[in-house]
C-alpha cells in the first residue's frame, strides 16, 4: 500500500530552482542529498541544468514514470501544475504551499480543486500545505528544510505522521539527540487526499516499522481513523499526541490547518477503546514511540528496580507506585532464593529488598548477577534498570549486559547526568535498547509497555 | 549563618590519602582541584606530604583555625576522631562515611555519640552519609566523586540541597547540560544536626542565591521545617521534590536514608500553605528552580504566545489552558491596535490571534517588533516564546532580543530541536534567560511563575 512513496523509483521536483531562497532548491538539495537512489528530475521552463542534473520544462517531458512529484510552486499555480502531473501518470503529489483550507473559504474552493482534479485519476496527494516525506531506508528527503538547519534521523523502526509541518520538523530535529532513527516521516497538511488513517494502515504493513507516532489537531474521518486504529494497534502499537483539550487550544488549532477539532473526550475515549497511548507533547511522544519500538509489552505489574543511587530509586518507586503518568504499578517481592543469590553478590551495605540498591560499589558485573536472578525470577513482570556511569565501576560496558536481558523482559533503562551520561545514552540508543535521560521519562516509558500489554491481555480474553 | 560554610577559610580532609581508590584521595583532590583560595590541610598519620601539601598527622597539629574538616574514614573511626575535631576547635565537621541510622538499631546508636559529642561545643556537623559540599563563589568542592565522572556546575543563583548523595551527583551533573550554575550544594546525609530547615534559612540570607531546590525523602522536624519553608519562600522561592507518594516509596525511602516518611497529603497541605512548588522528578526540580532564579513571578493568567512553528502554538495552548501541570491559565486577548501594529511587520499567512504564528518567515526583527507590542501591552501577563532556528531567519542573535523583553514582563522560552537549537539553548542559559528544550517544560516553568505570583498576591491580600 502506498508503495510508491514508501519505495519511490523517481522523484520530480517542480519548481527545482538555483536560488537558495526558493523552496523548489532546498527540496532538490535534500532529495539529492541524502543519496536517493532512484531517478530526480528538476522541472523549470527557465534552465537547463540545475545541481548537475539536466533540468525538464515540464513534467510530461520527462519520458519515464514519476511515482512522486514534490509541487514546489506557490497555491493558485500548484493547482494548475496538477493537471500536468495527472496528464503524465503521476502516482504521488506532493503539495507543498500553503494558503488552501486553512485560510477560510476562498482557500478551501481552491484546496476543492485539487481534490475534483484528481479524482478518477491515478494520481495521489499528500499535502497542500505541507513541508514533505522522508524515508530513510529509500534514502528519500522532501523536506523543505536545509540539513545546515535540522539533523534528519536515520534508519529506524518509529514511523511518524504529522498534521503540523514546522511541528514535525522540530519534533525530528529533537529524535536525533542520541541517535534514534525513524522508518518514516509524512506530513499530511491539510490532506486533501491521503490521510493519517492510509498512512496508518501504510505503516502497519511496513516491514521496517515496529511503533507509529501521530500528531494531530485534527481528525480527517472519526470513524475510518477509530476502525484503523484499533485494528494497526494490534499489529503495531500506536502514540497519538492530540490537541483540543481546552476551547483556546482548538481555536488556536483552527487558525493554523483551517479543521475544526471534535470533542476531547470523544478523542480520548477513541484511544482508550483502540488501546492508543496519549502523549502530551512531542518529548512523550518520541519516549513512548521509542519503548514501544523497541520493548516488550509488560504484562503484569510486578516491577524491579536496580540502582546505583539509592534516591533514583526512591522517586522511581514513587512516581511508579502512585498514579502519576498512568494507573499505579506495583514493586515486585523477591523471594528468599532470589533474596540470598542477590546478597552473595554484593557488599552489606547494599539492599537487595526492591528497588535493588547497589550503592556505588554497584559495577558492570554485579549489574550482571543481579540482572540474572531477577530475570529468571517468576515474581519480576518488568525490570527499570539504572545506568548511572558517575559511580566508578560502571561504564559503557554495561550496555552489552543490559542489551542481554532486555531480550528476555521488558526493560527500561535510565540515565541520568551529562558528562558520562550521554555517552552511555548514545551506546544503548545503537543497540535499541530503551533508555530515558530522567526519572519521569523512564517510568513513563514503563506505563506505557504496561498501557499497550495491558490491551493486548485485554483483546486475548476478549 | 554557617558563614563558615559559604565562606570557608580553611579545609581539613581527615584521611586525605595518596591511594585513589579512597575516598580521602577523591576529596583532596576535588577540594584542591576546583581552586579553592583558602588553606587546606590534609590530615594522615602515614604521610608526610600528599599532593604537594604538607600532611598533618592530627587535626590538632594544625596551627590555624579550622572551618571545615572533611572525615573521610570509616563510620566508627570517624566518631572517633570527631573528638579531635571539636577539640581542634573545627567549626563544621563533614562526616562522609555510611553505616549510621541507615542501618538500624545499632547505627542509631553510633549516630547518636555524633550529637552527644558535638553538644554544647561549638562544631556543627553535616551528615553522616554525605557526598559533601559544593560552594562554587568560594571555589569549594568537597564531593567524593572524581570530575573524570561528573560535570560540576559553576556559578550561579539556585542552591540545591539534597538528603540523598547520589541523587544529589547525578542532579548536579544534569544541571550542566546547558550551563546552569548552582549557589551552594549540601547533601545533608543523615542529618545528625544541620538540616534541610538550617540550609534553607542559610541560603535565604546568601546574597547569590535567588531560588532553593530541595530535595527530601523524609522531613527532619515538621513544624521547624513550615516555618522555615513560610518565611523563607516570601524572599526566595523553594522548590521540593519529596518522595513518599505512596506506600512502597515511604519504605524504599526507609532503606535507604533510615527515616520514616509521613503522611504525604500533610506534605502536599505544607507545600501549598507555604506556597512552595512540589516537583516530581531531578528535572522538574531543576527547570523550576531556573525559571523562580531568572524568571518574574506571574501576576495574572494572561499569557502571550509567540512561534513560528503553529504546531508547537497549538500544544502550548493545550497545556496551558488545560489542568495539565497546574492551574489553567489564559491566552491573552489583544486590542484592535495592537493587532493592527502586528499585522504590519508580519506577512499575510502569519496570524497575529493568539498564539501569534509567523510561520518560517518570522525572523529576529520580527520578532522584536511583535516582542515589543505584546510585552507593552496592557493585556498580556506573560510571554512563552519559541525561539526556533530551524527557520531561516532565526539564529542564536535572538537571544539578546528575547533578553531585553524578559525584563519587562514573566517570559520563558522554549526551544525545540537538536541541530542549532542546543547552541540557542546554551546562549539563552549565559544570559540567564529561563528556557526549555520541550513544549511540556516550558509550559511548566510558566505554570511554576505563576504559582509563585498567585502566592505573593495571597500573601500581600491576608
Amino acid at each position: 500500500m502506498l508503495e510508491f512513496l514508501f519505495n519511490a523509483k523517481s522523484v520530480a521536483v517542480i519548481g527545482a530552482s538555483h536560488d537558495p531562497t526558493k523552496i523548489g532548491h532546498a527540496v532538490l538539495e535534500n532529495v539529492l542529498g541524502t543519496g536517493f537512489r532512484g531517478k530526480i528530475y528538476p522541472i523549470n521552463p527557465a534552465n537547463a541544468e540545475i545541481m548537475g542534473l539536466r533540468c525538464y520544462s515540464r513534467i510530461m517531458d520527462v519520458e519515464d514514470s514519476i511515482d512522486i512529484a514534490v509541487i514546489a510552486l506557490p497555491a493558485k499555480r500548484s493547482v494548475e501544475i496538477l493537471d500536468e502531473c495527472v496528464a503524465a501518470g503521476v502516482k504521488c503529489a506532493i503539495i507543498v504551499a500553503g494558503g488552501f483550507s486553512e485560510l477560510g473559504d476562498d482557500g478551501k474552493a481552491l484546496q476543492n480543486r485539487i481534490s475534483e482534479k484528481i479524482k478518477g485519476t491515478r494520481t495521489r496527494i499528500i499535502g497542500p500545505n505541507t513541508v514533505g516525506v522522508l524515508f530513510p531506508y529509500s534514502n528519500l528527503n522532501t523536506a523543505l528544510t536545509p540539513k545546515e538547519r535540522i539533523y534528519y534521523p536515520g534508519r529506524g523502526e518509529i514511523a511518524f505522521i504529522s498534521q503540523s509541518g514546522a511541528l514535525g520538523l522540530l519534533t525530528m530535529d529533537s529524535i536525533t539527540e542520541y541517535g534514534l532513527g525513524i522508518s518514516g516521516f509524512v506530513n499530511i497538511g491539510n490532506r486533501a487526499d491521503i490521510d493519517e488513517s492510509d498512512l496508518m494502515q501504510a505503516f502497519s504493513e511496513d516491514s521496517h516499522t515496529k511503533s507509529i507516532m501521530i500528531y494531530l489537531e485534527s481528525i480527517s474521518d472519526g470513524s475510518k481513523f477509530y476502525e484503523t486504529l484499533k485494528r494497526v494497534n494490534l499489529k503495531k502499537p500506536v502514540v497519538v499526541l492530540k490537541t483540543g483539550k481546552s476551547e483556546a487550544s482548538s481555536k488556536a488549532a483552527s487558525f493554523h490547518t483551517g479543521a475544526l477539532a471534535s470533542d476531547d473526550r470523544v478523542m480520548d475515549g477513541i484511544l482508550k477503546q483502540a488501546g492508543a497511548l496519549r502523549a502530551l507533547d512531542e518529548v512523550e511522544l518520541i519516549d513512548y514511540g521509542k519503548v514501544l519500538a523497541y520493548g516488550k509489552p509488560l504484562r503484569g505489574k510486578r516491577i524491579a528496580i536496580i540502582t546505583t543511587a539509592g534516591g533514583a530509586g526512591v522517586v522511581t518507586t514513587d512516581l511508579l507506585t502512585s498514579n502519576e503518568y498512568g494507573p499505579a504499578l506495583d514493586l515486585a517481592q523477591f523471594n528468599e532464593i532470589e533474596i540470598a543469590e542477590m546478597k552473595k553478590a554484593t557488599l552489606p551495605f547494599a539492599s537487595v529488598a526492591n528497588p535493588v540498591d547497589l550503592t556505588a560499589d554497584g559495577g558492570n558485573e554485579t549489574y550482571d548477577i543481579i540482572l540474572d536472578v531477577i530475570s529468571r525470577s517468576e515474581n519480576v513482570d518488568g525490570i527499570i534498570a539504572y545506568a548511572l556511569p558517575q559511580t566508578p565501576k560502571i561504564d559503557t560496558g554495561i550496555v552489552d549486559i543490559l542489551g542481554r536481558y532486555a531480550k528476555n523482559k521488558p526493560m527500561v533503562i535510565g540515565v541520568i547526568g551529562n558528562r558520562l551520561a550521554k555517552d552511555v545514552l548514545r551506546a544503548l540508543e545503537k543497540e535499541k535498547i530503551p533508555a530515558y535521560p530522567s526519572i519521569s521519562r523512564t517510568v513513563k516509558a514503563m506505563k506505557g509497555l504496561h498501557n499497550y500489554g495491558t490491551f493486548l491481555d485485554r483483546r486475548e480474553i476478549s
